[in-house]
């Protein structure tokens, strides 16, 4: 996959300098991205969370909502990234006792001219900084990690589906 | 460390909804967060990345602001997060080729009346999603993980710090 | 008006989820929306803020501007809303002494996927806020009322004009 | 209570300018503001919104962190509002049979030099619109009114309680 | 002024990289800016915003309030500024007819660890963009300059006033 | 070049208040603005700034990048300008001895409905400001000046380009 691209960090000019792509010829197409990744922390911790339906809603419900709206705040965080028109951003969380933890996975979807897998990543990472924020108080250890693209369509550059996923 | 603190998510009230916690009485004390988190990535993305002082000026550099900046709009994106005026935020990050890849290190510091890991771990995930942005189109396999508290001082919690740090 | 839509809140998902409505699918077509409100006040207040051109101005331009910049924040305050590309924005007040007070009322236009009727309901309370911010040294028993939908075209669910507007 | 205040609006300086007002000789007081409204709705409006456990939690649930996240905007969005690190805001929202609708009040906490009014009736507002944007699909007809100050305390104009709250 | 000053640029470290400097250890005091500038037009443009009260009165009292609000926003504009809870923001613009245009002088009050020339600096380039954005149609030769400090008081490095101000 | 125009302020109504124009009317063009400023600057002060390569790269990298953010946040900062989704923002920055100080050139580019020139415009204006918020230390007289339009093409008035550019 990378053998293509393998040379070129898109972002950076031939003079060195980092800058925005220009995406003005890309076509307009629809264009989805899917990106998970999880928060780990101590048993005790996600029997807080989801003991009882009330708290459980609040914890998963709040972090949720939390990744839906940084996915529309993308481009104010990240530097170089385009100002986009999503148009659906979805958010689920489950929790895994093998982590365990909480499982983050979010979609980002547009019809426009660039890819939304850095939305669905920052949607990812915000949830999962949400849970901590909510737990932190019970638990310090917590460790948010495995965020990553799981599968992306539309564009130029072709559909992708992690291997692994 | 759990054992006193566990049995409580501090912003879920008595009633089950979520909300903030009232910080007025705390006092006002130097508060410090250190957090970590890495991006892993293929040997050749490094590469492109550390290859040529000012184009690993621009990936890198790039990525430290975007922390900083990101640490500034913490109330913002975390839905219970205190609005705080931070004194300092710091990003550093550096190669890891055995990872391999790049590992950040990000410090808030505040006088006020609540912690600021929140900031320093909204630094460490924005700076690590800044670095995906900008390698993306060379590698969709990065994967961003480790993003944990490496200690944390002031507050009437008592200080902290991670064993394996 | 209810009776073909009832029985469906389209934000709540099968799993009883709150997510961003898929709008991908709609038809790119002019939509306008106008909605209304007011701030009902002690005839003395809206006689200090009539009282003179210049202050008149200040205090009614003042909310008219808050009004439209705000409408181009309705994305970012309410959870799932889409972010979108108004074309325009118009905000008008008006005094009613028969109120007294403040009467509202603000359009919003876009050539788009989706409604833009929170575009013009924001507008006309963050206008009435900022009137009440204004006058609230002189007057702390002011409210602010009857913001609603006025009438609205374009998209998929027909033309709207309320009975009674 | 107009008596001693009739005849300034602190915003509007000598030469009718609109301002914002120096708080800088105000001392740092704790002070709490309690704001509320409601949203008035057809009955099977409100039925469908509290329906069903998880529904309800989310509509709810996501209104009332839209107006807490609101609150920590107001100084954006109010152009004479001062910045403020607030300690706490909470919103509660129920549901009035008699309405028909959902009652909303919501309390703003800060130990600083300037009132926390316009914060609270942020917050209240905002949760409004947010259940106006998820119900809007089953009914066109909402109305939000009777967002008022309910009391205040702390700083130099003394405390104020509604007489009808 | 420079002498003692000379040699270090405080936002960077001893690495060479861009940081924001600690504030935490600066004394609490009042700390005032002023700052100005202008913006030079064909006379005809002058004329045309300063034709009419009202029309004069928008032209000038947006910028005046855009100056304000961006003002507010500088710590997320300017990537090493702090967060600052600005206790006043004042903005005033006159005509100059032998400039000829308008000039913009704008003055930032805190009582808190750092200065703020730069939320005045901000106030000024805003108000100057925004009377551009107004008049662009009309003219597009418009040259926004001057922009500088013509005081500061309060914190450690002494006051300040131009000489030529 | 202002003969057609003049005589009209776009954004003042018939009624002499301030509005957003309506561009919705307007063709789907694809639009570039390019727009240029300047920094003077003590000597000293700009040889502290290009001394060493690392710190050059700091203070310059870091004033592009403010620049090509708030491009992004234009229509956030100026209150009639539209939301939109650019395609590309470029920002250069160079040393000019014989200022002294740096020259900083800005390019916006849009498929869109309205012009990009204000994005182009704020571009420069935070990036000098950025310049000024890390010199400050060394160097109080520092001037921002020279903001003006160079280019621009795309839309219905014609393409326009600076004589003395």
């Amino acid at each position: 996959m990378m053998a293509e691209k393998a040379g070129k960090l898109t972002h950076i000019d031939a003079s060195g300098e980092a800058n925005m792509v220009d995406v003005g010829d890309k076509a307009e197409t629809v264009r989805i991205a899917v990106a998970e990744g999880f928060i780990r922390m101590a048993p005790a911790t996600l029997d807080l969370i989801l003991k009882g339906d009330a708290k459980k809603g609040d914890v998963i419900g709040t972090a949720r909502l939390a990744g839906i709206m940084a996915a529309k705040q993308t481009s104010s965080l990240i530097p170089l990234c385009h100002p986009l028109m999503l148009t659906k951003v979805a958010v689920e969380i489950r929790e895994d006792p093998a982590l365990p933890g909480l499982r983050v996975e979010a979609m980002a979807k547009l019809t426009g001219r660039t890819g939304v897998e850095m939305e669905a990543l920052t949607a990812v990472s915000v949830a999962c900084l949400t849970i901590y924020d909510m737990a932190k108080a019970a638990d310090r250890e917590m460790e948010v990690g495995g965020i990553r693209l799981v599968e992306k369509s539309g564009g130029r550059s072709g559909d992708y589906k992690r291997a692994n996923a």
